[in-house]
């Protein structure tokens, strides 16, 4: 079982997609697809009058931004996915943490800021999955999660994938947790996709911190690489589409030890 | 298996769409529901400035269109009638005709007007709602299909009912079709709930065509009853959405004879 997730990077890039579903639709044996969708997110709070509010670089989602983002990932992006998929032959399945309560969450709370509609996973709820792989559907989930009390919230795709991972890894001892963006791995040189780091275990993780060589943003992508390996996935790769394509393209590759 | 498609004007108001949906979630057996959501794809337009095509009263569906629906449609509608059925404990699934392959529709053609990304349905795949249904999780379906290019398309929801009782009436000889919108059922006089026709079959409906009670927006929900009828589905009612909750309610029964 491949979960794999793709940046909004690729979401944005119209070629960089169409070439990355058909990657994906080739991949034998059971897979999942994730995505979130920011940019298309922001362009449309734009164009609708919705003025995102952010607090230390992190979005606020009041309900005009989660209705764009139910919207935009849930619809737009997810069904333009789907649809991609299906044009080569890949029957997939767009989800929300809605469908099938496949994803429970909570909303963010005993924060110093209110970050709005912000889910944080509570469990994830494999049987709508499982019965799709198993009956050779593809489900691909977007990031919007439910609550217990009926909410939609809106979640980080990382951690979706993440999460699902760590789910599915107690059904399928194999399975691999790909995080796709449009950089080759994690750069010691964040412009210069040939510096990329092959290896990555905790002990260098503390020295690639030390050192100021992983950034904001990736941070939190390897902290989640880390989470899913002490869960028990088998395997964490970061990596571009190309790789996909092609296992012997260059990647970053996670592991405990 | 009952099959039942709510109307914008039931979406539209928040409290009809959650005491519908509580009555829905309590029906015994399978069942799925359709919608489209006309209103909110209208007034997110508006917002987002994308200016709606009229032709002889008909939406046309350029790009900008097709992309608004198939958000609000597929992703902001569906989402929310998902987390609301959830909420009532009825473990719904969110889908499109892309999802699975479930509506394959073409591009309408050879047509005085070009309606743009409107699909006309060619046929259902009921694999993925039969799996879903015998699992007991509940199809939601969004009036989104897809083309066998990898087109999504803009398709009536009347007729996304209406096609898929036809389909299911082959699985399930006691199949129900029931379009629920905000009036009683089909109406002598359209201001007045009281005056509801309680049946109409194939020669009372020539006569109400002849007589103009029939209207413009009731004429093609009564051909799409009658085609169903005539394709095997056991039952089609027009009705309020409190049919739902209590059969007593007056409500409009179509029958061939």
């Amino acid at each position: 079982m491949k979960i794999i997730k793709i940046g909004g990077g690729v979401i944005d890039n119209e070629k960089a997609l169409s070439s990355f579903l058909e990657s994906f639709s080739k991949i034998e044996g059971q897979k999942i697809l994730v995505h979130g969708g920011g940019k298309i997110a922001s362009r449309t709070a734009e164009k609708m009058g919705v003025v995102q509010q952010m607090v230390n670089g992190r979005r606020i989602t009041d309900k005009a931004t989660l209705d764009i983002v139910t919207a935009v990932y849930g619809g737009l992006i997810s069904k333009q996915i789907v649809a991609g998929l299906q044009k080569y032959g890949c029957n997939a399945v767009g989800l929300s943490g809605a469908d099938g309560f496949s994803i429970e969450a909570h909303k963010r709370e005993n924060s110093d800021v209110d970050y709005g509609f912000v889910g944080d996973v509570d469990q994830v709820n494999t049987k709508l999955a499982l019965l799709l792989a198993e009956n050779n559907f593809t489900p691909v989930f977007n990031a919007i999660t439910l609550s217990k009390k009926g909410e939609l919230l809106n979640t980080n795709a990382d951690t979706i994938a993440t999460e699902l991972a760590k789910a599915f890894t107690t059904k399928y001892n194999d399975t691999e947790l790909i995080f796709c963006f449009e950089k080759a791995g994690v750069l010691k040189n964040p412009d210069d996709d040939s510096t990329v780091i092959e290896k990555i275990n905790q002990k260098t993780f503390e020295q690639l911190k030390a050192e100021n060589i992983v950034s904001k943003g990736m941070l939190p992508k390897l902290e989640n690489a880390f989470a899913a390996l002490k869960a028990g996935v088998g395997k964490v790769i970061i990596a571009n589409p190309e790789y996909i394509k092609d296992s012997d393209v260059k990647h970053t590759e996670i592991s405990l030890l």
